[in-house]
């Protein structure tokens, strides 16, 4: 791991890296790191790793005292796109310039870049505990929507070293059912209630196939990207709860 | 309405009162009520007006100021049960011993408590807008389980000065649906999603009926009476960002 820049801003320390192929990003907060939880931040499809969970890393960091890291999927931010996902990009932007449902690709496309990202995520992971700063004992959880969400499931369903999960909206199909199955650990799961594709009953169905004693479903007016503030407080403090910081800080 | 006594405790002033009929409580911050919100806190079946709110209600009072009242439900708590009251109350006791469904029982039970139940609450809260302490400028929000939800969102679907609702599990059935798409003011409707007799799909109906913009759904692992910490929290934070306290004190 390669640390190409550092930033410094209202109190969080902005690192970007490089890990092989893996372009990424690490905000931790300037007042230290001893016993900081470490989130890992999965990006939507077609964004990057700084967008749109910035907003959310940051209130992590500066709230509760978070390690927050985040690296483009394969194809994505700075990375180089390969042919194969370029159709498929491209597939996107002509079902929705048609006005077609853009599910069946996204889900095939998200599948793809998840089962790449999942190696990805866990040499990061090796990396960020090779790092003084974060270390073996940092309590590990894992937040994100869309394509983050397929990334996230596929990854948590073999790395036992992920203790939380908390997902926003996804399409949801058999293979993601299945991951979820294998997951026990505490679960947030938000539901955008007005997303286009996403029909209520399959993503309730997601949520029950979770394994995860502890798992709580909210469902929230607006789209995937239209996230209520009291929502992704409401994640923060729940990463929070489960992570180890809750009790530290002004935990409500 | 008359109080009939007054004893304080960690900061909450706890007054039972009586209006005709009508036996209650108000809990207010010792340190006074200055435009502080009011909330309306309506107990489950088979319950009386301080169990098993209490919890709650002082967790209201101490975080956000508010001033929180709660009523006996007709023939529960400290009021004579009549008659017909006490036929349904039995029949219960006999279905749950049998271990038959009490769902089409306490449905009809709670329609008839809750029709009695919300001019009840018009009077009560009519009687509170005359105290000086409280007066007409209070914003108003209705929070309850059970029973309570039955009788809140009849209230609230003809009761305009109620700001805000925060529901919890309920056996859903026409009439419920009917008033809830009466309701237009911002919702937090939690579910328990291992209760027996409430089924998710039928839970998840009654709140896609809601006309509400604003409204969020949580599922929480467990009954009714199982309901987690931070689900309390979280229903304390919505009545606060609502009602207007949010801002003022640690709003997290």
């Amino acid at each position: 791991m390669h640390f190409t820049s550092e930033t410094s801003s209202n109190g969080v320390i902005e690192r970007n890296f490089i890990l092989d192929e893996i372009t990424g990003v690490l905000w931790s907060p300037a007042s230290g790191t001893v016993g900081a939880p470490l989130l890992l931040s999965g990006h939507s499809g077609g964004m990057h790793k700084k967008a749109p969970v910035v907003a959310s890393a940051l209130h992590c960091v500066t709230t509760y005292g978070f390690t927050v890291a985040a690296i483009d999927a394969p194809g994505h931010g700075d990375r180089p796109r390969n042919l194969q996902d370029q159709r498929w990009a491209e597939a996107i932007h002509r079902a929705r310039a048609a006005v077609e449902p853009i599910a069946p690709i996204v889900i095939d496309y998200n599948m793809s870049l998840a089962e790449r990202a999942v190696p990805e995520w866990q040499a990061t992971l090796d990396a960020l505990q090779a790092l003084p700063e974060i270390g073996v004992d940092a309590s590990i959880g894992y937040g994100g929507v869309n394509l983050g969400v397929v990334t996230g499931l596929m990854l948590t369903s073999v790395e036992s070293r992920i203790a939380a999960v908390g997902f926003g909206g996804v399409y949801v199909h058999d293979a993601l059912l299945e991951a979820a199955r294998k997951i026990t650990v505490p679960l947030e799961y938000r539901i955008p209630w007005d997303e286009d594709e996403i029909d209520h009953s399959s993503a309730v169905a997601l949520f029950d196939a979770f394994a995860s004693r502890e798992k709580t479903l909210h469902a929230h007016p607006g789209r995937h990207n239209q996230v209520p503030e009291y929502e992704r407080d409401s994640s923060a403090w729940f990463f929070a709860r489960h992570l180890g910081r809750a009790a530290d800080t002004a935990s409500n």
